[in-house]
């Protein structure tokens, strides 16, 4: 049994925490603080959370955090980075899910966060969370940058024909258009966030432009080996009418090696022992529904055409996207049970 | 042709109010005023708006306001009474779509809105803006009070039973569980109102209290005559996953008169000669899709027990619950035809 | 270790069974049937359960069936008391999701469900499972008529006050608003129930009757034990544009006693010792969203007027509602702990 | 003023063409078919068009269509094609909502449509009904194939590019991401259509082939005036949980002459003149609310790297890409105001 904080729990990814660990069989929840509501109990402002707990929020106190033996962040960009050394100095490891730890290219982080970095030498030191591709290094880590989102889908959407030994693939040539529910922009009042704004709509953002870019080229990069070959490559965002999921259609040119090689067995293999990933059979067609609330990411593969690929990868953007794929880090840098706390089936419908 | 100008064009009835007098025949709209906007464009800010107009935003002057015909105010509650006064001088009729102008009881008003009226004397020469009920006081009015969207609905469903020769109902009985789309709360960049908050969720509101609880008070009395029976009657707002619309489900104990009257007939007798209200064929559901972005009101009548009127009331919230009766007010002050700008069929599906 | 089938599994509360009971410490799923489906993978049909079943659909096979500690019957009405005898008589213990075992009055029961009762005499020994209210009885059962999903909000929502030794509310005067998503109008291809006749709309529907209404009228009465009173209290459903979720919002009059009585203490006594029902703090609004997913009903209590209570209720009436409930009545009748299974916090946002 | 008839007026086209002709100045609606509900009043069946026609259906009667100026056919594919030479034989002009006569290929036709061509001759002399690209040969056309709703945003999406003298663009490296409301399906009794399978979820479909495909490749080819190099685009449509609206986002590359051209002003100056084709400003993001009722379809035009073009185009699927771009045929065909019955502004929010 492990006691565990939660700085920022307010927010979604903070609530889908809470949700996933107060009923982890190795974790006890000691700690949740917010600035604005210190003193209120957590179920008060989460009645979901009613009969499942009697947390209050408190003021971020670093010395309650430095009991603890590992804190999630699920703040703003720039707060985790303020207060991981002093953590890391009391033996509490450190889980970022905003973007401090995310980047190791600081020029990067400091274009599209638009802030200098707080700890650089630690951010060297820390791994980032995602989990299948990572396992290893995330075991040994005391800090953890969670992914993003995006990031998540095609890593995951990605990665067999990207680590495969063989050109499978025209890496520049990656067209990303994915697709997020609602939530995935936070608990904030935002003129844009409003219901009459985004029921019964859709659009594109962020197309000239979105964070996830720089994490996805640095990623890739990462998984393939190959630096620079991802510069070019597209990511446009899309925001659905819905709350929960993501979908990302990713479109990539097949080398002649690629035409011909069977990728729905690669894939198969290359997942064959991941119980969060789940490589559909062909023809399948993966619905967000299917992974509402689980952490789950599903993934199905088209060649519509001879020389093109097109990777359909769905999961919870709240999940796997985001507080699930920070418990499976939890899990392995504690050594319990991938699978701790993650069983849930997702609700459909 | 008359000109026309709106204050306060950024909230949902002010860009209502833009869709139907844009296209209405009688109408140009001069001006248009926001606190924050002035000087971009209106279809910068709503692009549905775009090929219909080059109106730019405004800031509040009230030279301009006082060259108008009418003005309408589609601002929060308190803004319109401070401008009534000197825009009346100039021979600008006003149309209110806040409540400056719904309640004659000060005292009423200051307990729910929270603020000294500003202009009694033009309170008590205002009109109460339900068009069909009021309408020869309509076409004489220089201050229109525009109805609340629940009273409205209560006040068309019960106007046949209360303004009955007979004594058809018991009136303390009266009990409205009301229902209404999220653009009801307007366009406001609040926690509570944004979309993962209210998307696939349902909840009452305001059960101990709601604005518009003494403004149904008082408008049944008006319509009914009698005073102090109204004061005990229950209404219960409750909010639904969906952007325009409203339901009123009303609830009220038959005399012995009203248990073998005829209702259907005396309800389809009442709206005989009203275009705008519907009175639906015996055992019909109202559903608010019937009316969405029309000028409608449906009601339909059900006597599920011997002793027990029901009656279903269905608008849209934004149309006859606020810009479209108002276009309708002007367009009695004005005596133009009073459907004009009025007859768009609603979109369904 | 008891071993499960269920008829009936391609529906919602079939696959609402299948996301509880695959997850239940005590359960291991046998047998699930399909006329239509026999032979293809559950999870080909419900990707959700890719991973965590590898069960098969297969036809109604009574041997099957009866090697079952208890079957549950997610059918149509109409279907299990074809078979409970046969089943019985092998000690297989059977939950019928369906209306068969509901009503004891067979003449309600003709009448509103359009067939004869198959089998009075095991109706007889059938126990209603409204699991607070009668715990004992589901101990000892072999037979559960499992509550409609509107009946167990009433009956939740009414049992503090219509069981209170003295008479707080005058039974006669009840008035039930209650609001569904659309998930409770099962799993079918019917032309009112496609996406674009549902969303972004709000109606009632059964004004005239509903088959809830005689088993909310028959459930009263054994609960407060008076005959007669409630035949004329009125029920009203409505469609929310939501998958899952229902609130009712109860209307009654109050007796002078109940007028001075601590209405909310009473209700916090009576449910004191109940997990899954929760009487939320004075001033509280019950949301659907906080019981998504989860075996939980919540309630608040409201005086807006003297002489007036008004009850709202919240629940997921796929899982206390349906699913959780029977799963719960399936502990209780095998000496399992009450929430094995149902543990799961609700899906917030 | 033309008579005008509709066969198959209950689908969403069909209602959707009565929303838009029963308030056009020009026409008169004669006669409404429908096979299954023949005596109806069509207002009983979508009570939004109460107060607004006194229509009933009637069934398909050939004589009563000839005696129509026009004749729409809102029907499955393959009604149209019977009945379109005895119409014309009459002097009857007919509007095929369906695929009919979108296809010039009979192959291909046969291929996704599966099933014979009834009237190749009468293909031949139909026009295909793309209003801005085909005006001319659709004032003088008899039969129109209206075009299918993606194809619509395709076509308009591109063709300023594809028609420039110059080649700005490599038409073999396009790729269409296409996202629809459920509305695109129909109004069908069928499963996959119903609300709690198509709420709060997003996903791809018929991304192995859709029968729109070769519609596109035909059109473009047409447009361009190069065969052969569209056959192996890409088009992957995917199903949005809204009621109307569609968004495409397509990918293409470009050329050297593309990547130093002003593409923002080539699409400008290409629909300067169209009014119902808006080329928004550089940075913009058409959302498919901005143009929901109206017959109005908006781009928008990124380069997010040096050689690639994006190209956001959004519509509602129900109006420029079905019913009101039929409208607009017909007005071109009869002489009428091009956008006679077309003029009503987007229902935002």
């Amino acid at each position: 049994m492990i006691s565990v904080g939660i700085v920022g729990g307010t927010g979604y990814t903070g609530v889908e925490l809470l949700r996933l660990l107060l009923r982890h069989p190795n974790v006890s929840v000691k700690a949740l603080t917010s600035r604005t509501e210190a003193g209120r109990r957590v179920d008060d402002m989460f009645p979901s959370l009613r009969g499942h707990t009697d947390l209050e929020f408190s003021d971020l106190s670093l010395d309650l955090l430095k009991s603890c033996d590992v804190v999630f962040f699920a703040t703003p960009h720039g707060v985790a980075m303020k207060h991981a050394e002093e953590l890391l100095a009391a033996n509490t490891k450190v889980i970022d899910l905003a973007a401090d730890f995310r980047l190791q290219n600081l020029a990067q982080f400091e274009k599209w966060y638009g802030m200098q970095h707080a700890c650089p030498s630690i951010l060297q030191d820390s791994v980032y969370g995602l989990s299948e591709l990572n396992r290893d290094k995330i075991k040994q880590a005391n800090v953890i940058g969670n992914p993003g989102c995006y990031p998540t889908t095609v890593q995951l959407g990605l990665a067999p024909v990207l680590k495969s030994a063989e050109a499978l693939v025209k890496p520049e040539s990656i067209i990303i258009d994915a697709k997020s529910g609602v939530s995935g922009a936070g608990r904030k009042a935002s003129l844009g966030m409003i219901y009459s704004e985004n029921a019964d709509n859709f659009k594109a953002y962020g197309v000239a432009g979105h964070r996830h870019h720089p994490e996805i080229v640095e990623s890739l990069e990462n998984i393939s080996g190959q630096k620079g070959v991802f510069d070019h490559i597209l990511f446009v965002p899309h925001l659905v009418p819905m709350i929960r999921g993501m979908l990302s259609t990713i479109y990539i040119d097949l080398t002649e090696a690629g035409q011909i090689a069977d990728l729905q067995a690669l894939y198969e293999q290359f997942y064959a022992n991941e119980q969060f990933v789940d490589v559909m059979p062909s023809g399948s067609s993966p619905e967000t529904r299917s992974v509402r609330g689980a952490n789950e990411l599903r993934i199905a593969l088209y060649k519509p055409q001879p020389t093109k690929l097109v990777i359909l990868v769905a999961q919870d953007n709240l999940v796997k996207g985001a507080a699930g794929q920070a418990v499976q880090n939890m899990n392995l840098m504690f050594g319990f049970a991938e699978n701790a706390g993650l069983q849930n089936i997702a609700l459909l419908p």
